[in-house]
């Protein structure tokens, strides 16, 4: 077989393994019958080992060498070389028992971790903690890096980010973000957010329906923890938890992960065999779901097209005027929880997790002082005195789970957004006609062209300067935050 | 690692590939968006080959040589070892090239079948059917066999069957049906079978209450075709057809699978991973949807026992009396569509098909010859004008898909479900008293112990004798037809 075809169908058979294991997962948060769970788990243990042999193989890196030596390639199978390439050389740095130890470890972690959150007993997950941490830290160095330990461990999550690069970056918002904070109203009387779910779930059809999400490609399924899954690029699920006493939950949560999924379907489907489709990074994925979720879905031009039809489905909303409703799914406060945060305080909880986790990995602070660190923190930029560990240091998972350098692409998903926002607002000063107008049309488009067909081609430095011809920037963010926030 | 866990550990992966394939099915066929369907195939094609490739490799080949050469292999291991030989030497005697064009060929008959069925157009069919044909006749041959080709055939459906042993079975009972069926009365005035789904969905559910099928280790779903589908053994789900213009359908089909599923939910679960898992054929496992659809479903005992229910929840049932409506669930007369026939007349359409299939296969038949003897045989066994290939010999997809030696395991699940429920009656006179006030926990068990647990561990030859103390016979099931729809 031709090189270039080899090539291709490595990834094509690493397709079909990724869209087994994603309907396994898929079934198992939304269809399966639960006494299932054991097997389940050893049959997506099976697919993902037998996945990821094929991404270390002694074939495919014969084939490596082959396409490296390669005449002739086009630049989109030169970047494809260089992606999968560097992905091999990090699975191949780490020592097979090494990995072996550790993924039983975290399997423990999770477990211990969420035993210690709900007794808030801190001490049980630290010693977990502390072993994680020193396999995340060996994990850099076999990784290597060139200024930074951290650095290492960013590239999982946002290809090309530095230490050097992010500390600049929230450093700047973090002092913009912590005066505009400060200087919040006490908002007004709480509204009664409660409405049921089959109401919910007709809005939230109906939404995806106004922002043109294609549900011909996809659909939407209730769950516990809402989430987003690519099958394959024609079929891109997503999630949503109904939450009877507060419906905001569900309808913004559903513009969220059809952000997510309207990103996944327009990516070029010729990147799926050269291992580039999926999204660019975490953070950009994020970039759009938050756009859909907040630069669209909370704003004033899409809520106040939607808002009659809203009352009209939930009738106590007719006595409440729009600009109070509006401020109610705008509310903004200091609060102790991060995935209950509104669009200001949220980045203020990322950044203090990019603080603390960046000086574990560089050895400047221990697990054993992480707590009071933490509740330091959220003191200093939040205003909050943190009551429990369980409401602090114990609140997310993703440490129990060894991810660490994640946290920051949820933060840089609102940098992009506002970034990218501006360029499209600034090149279609229409944009809120065409959001109050339900034309969603030009939007998918535009976010097609710039951002979502080159799925993994493109690292996050290199799109954002193409689509925006600026660096990445936290002003637009401060800008937009400012002018919905401020009191000026 | 120690041999027989290497052995235990192939067939743990198979497992895990097996349950991966078979959610990629289901899913295509529930829950999966239109547009997925190309992509979906693929995969599917691409794990299946997988799988394959692992039952045919050199290193199953080296492990099959091992155990061979073993000591101290326990009887289960021997039996897995025994039925995983013979797999491996049928899919090793087919040489790849030409199983790959097979593959092609029967997936371009599938496609020309449909056409020619939907404009009633032999002619463009036959060319197909001839190839197919031709093939399966070498496939026989490669395989090998001591008397008749189409013993070869029959393996993958009814393994240690023949045609000597069916010949006897089915023109035994030819002879005693062809009367029975003369005798018949004209049916009474048609009833109204109509009933809106949601009220089908609730009876449904209450009646796989009544017979205990496990919902905790299953689900029931609508679908165009209703199958059961084990995606593990703590998994087996089942779909089903509602039809408003006739519930009898979706209630009768709904029980059919979940008398497959509760067979696949009772197989020994340390069978699973020496590749014993499933049923121990297509006839036996059709034999227990045909006792939980009609040795159950239709019996006396269970309709009269649920007939009140059925009234409360379709009030048009409350003018109707229990032996009218007995009769219009057990009505019998010969017909064209093998799919839509009752108990008493069905055998005769699997008769015909094995005599056709078992002549083109000896070579005795020619696929031009095909129309004209199906329309002689369907008139002479039951009496009926075959008015168009359409609803003749082009009414089912097996024969484009291949599946020679398939059919008569339909009629032999009839004959098995009547000989084992003759030997449970036999055992346990109280069968319709327990039937009657919905006491299944004992029938399970009955099943379970006789039946399920042996997965493939038994033929259906050694199964039917070890339980019923017989061979395989006839009789039970004529006299259980004629004492239902006999006039004597």
């Amino acid at each position: 077989m031709e090189l270039t075809k080899q090539w291709r169908e490595h990834f094509k058979q690493l397709r079909a393994f990724d869209e087994a294991i994603s309907l396994l997962y898929w079934d198992m948060r939304t269809q399966m019958p639960e006494q299932s769970a054991p097997l389940r788990a050893e049959t997506i243990g099976y697919l993902s080992t037998e996945a990821f042999k094929r991404q270390t193989s002694e074939s495919f890196k014969r084939l490596l060498d082959e396409m490296e030596g390669a005449d002739g390639l086009t630049p989109i199978e030169s970047r494809s070389l260089s992606v999968a390439k560097t992905q091999y050389e990090r699975n191949a740095k780490i020592p097979p028992e090494e990995y072996q130890a550790y993924v039983t470890l975290v399997s423990e972690a999770e477990t211990a971790w969420e035993k210690a959150k709900e007794r808030d007993d801190w001490g049980m997950f630290a010693p977990y903690l502390e072993k994680i941490v020193a396999y995340q830290r060996k994990f850099a160095d076999y990784f290597g890096y060139a200024s930074h330990p951290y650095d290492a461990l960013l590239y999982d999550f946002e290809p090309g980010m530095t230490v050097a690069q992010l500390d600049r970056l929230f450093e700047g918002l973090r002092d913009e973000l912590v005066p505009l904070i400060r200087q919040l109203k006490q908002a007004g009387a709480p509204l009664d957010w409660s409405m049921d779910q089959k109401a919910q779930e007709r809005i939230c059809h109906d939404w995806m329906r106004v922002v043109d999400y294609d549900l011909s490609r996809g659909r939407l399924d209730a769950t516990v923890h809402p989430f987003e899954i690519t099958i394959n690029r024609r079929d891109v699920r997503i999630t949503t938890k109904y939450d009877e006493a507060d419906y905001r939950n569900a309808l913004f949560g559903t513009m969220h992960e059809a952000g997510h999924a309207t990103y996944e379907q327009q990516i070029d489907a010729a990147l799926d065999e050269l291992g580039l489709g999926g999204g660019a990074s975490m953070g950009i994925h994020e970039s759009q779901s938050l756009f859909f979720e907040n630069f669209v879905g909370r704003s004033v031009a899409f809520l106040k097209s939607v808002y009659p039809s809203l009352q009209a489905e939930h009738p106590p909303l007719s006595s409440i005027d729009f600009e109070t409703f509006y401020a109610g799914v705008n509310e903004a406060k200091p609060s102790l929880i991060r995935i209950e945060a509104d669009e200001l305080t949220y980045s203020l909880h990322i950044i203090i997790r990019y603080e603390l986790e960046k000086a574990l990995i560089q050895g400047t602070l221990s697990v054993a002082e992480l707590p009071a660190a933490w509740n330091r923190l959220y003191k200093e930029y939040l205003g909050v005195d943190v009551p429990s560990d369980a409401k602090g240091v114990l609140q997310d998972v993703h440490w129990a789970g060894g991810s660490f350098g994640y946290f920051p692409s949820y933060a840089l998903g609102l940098v992009y957004a506002a970034q990218l926002t501006e360029t499209l607002r600034a090149q279609h000063p229409e944009l809120d006609t065409w959001i109050a107008s339900g034309e969603f049309g030009p939007i998918k488009q535009w976010l097609e062209t710039n951002v979502h067909r080159h799925g993994k081609s493109l690292t996050p430095n290199e799109l954002i300067r193409e689509v925006t011809g600026e660096d990445i920037s936290v002003r637009p963010l401060v800008r937009y935050l400012t002018a919905k926030y401020g009191t000026a």
